[in-house]
């Protein structure tokens, strides 16, 4: 058994943002040479989060037009008392925070559309996505 | 360490489609071998969810009344030109997408009432969901 | 490769109540012996979730208060003939259920602020979490 662990930077511009990282997820299973296998990619902080999803840009701003619908970020929170990100912590809970890729053949085991986004919902911050290949 | 991985094929007929699949997914952890693992199910195309639930019609009636009072499939979405399936790419993530399952003493490890679904958001087209077995 | 399972047990006085366990989890991977590998924390239930997210009373309130708004309680549903638990089996997928972690130099490596929890959804009865540890 073979493992290997990275740990993604991302320090965005914008206070909400989505960065495609399929390469960088790739990259990080070609290096632990595992050949099948799973990756888990895990934010590890608490108002971000990790998808599979499409890589199109009106679909992004679906996403985040429909997370500020149902959860505004500006509205009142219990927990924005010297903080103001209190819908950042939720809506990584509702876009589901982290995934588990399957690896085949050494490489991530994907269909067609599928695309690695790292969801910033509280940027201008440094932080940092785990890499856990583990496998044979 | 074993290692073992099956590709279901789904073709639904209706657009929004619940699958029980736990019996195709205990099948796929007996053919690994495996005693004691894990075994990664996921949807191989983003318009579509594997999730973990009860078996009861009236449940799954309500999973999607609520999926459709959140996100209205027939809203405007900047997804939508040519295409009709933004809602399903964001339902996908509502309900939490993917799916990693213990198991122990060669079985899956489950509760009385956990069942694996697939959950179709955009049926009508052939779509795959991969099942990766690990373990020993 | 070495596997580790345990199963914690619940029973919550509230009907709705987070319980922080990211200790329990910790000593499963101590005991496990696992160096380097990761742990699936699955409610065995579905009416629960398991979540990484801020230990802070606040933004608890403010989980709770969210799905209430999104998913009311004591709506009307099909799956409520004698029962009253859709909504809980509903929040459980928003909350995104269960959670893969990462296990470095053999601890938890998680961020400065993450912190696991079990969120019971219909409680007042007994429930059971696994715990499954793989790796080496």
């Amino acid at each position: 058994m073979k493992t290997h662990t990275e740990y993604l930077v991302f320090n965005t511009e914008e206070k909400i943002q989505f960065v495609r990282i399929t390469e960088r997820i790739e990259e990080a299973v070609e290096k632990s040479g595992v050949k099948d296998g799973m990756v888990l990619v895990n934010p590890m902080h608490i108002t971000a989060a990790v998808i599979v999803n499409d890589n199109e840009g009106g679909l992004i701003q679906d996403y985040i037009a429909n997370l500020q619908k149902l959860v505004p970020y500006d509205a009142e929170y219990n927990h924005n008392v010297g903080e103001d990100n209190a819908a950042a912590h939720i809506w990584r809970q509702l876009m589901a925070h982290q995934v588990v890729l399957p690896i085949t053949d050494g490489k991530l085991d994907f269909g067609p559309w599928e695309q690695v986004f790292y969801c910033e919902f509280d940027g201008g911050r440094r932080k940092r996505v785990l890499v856990k290949v583990i496998g044979e």
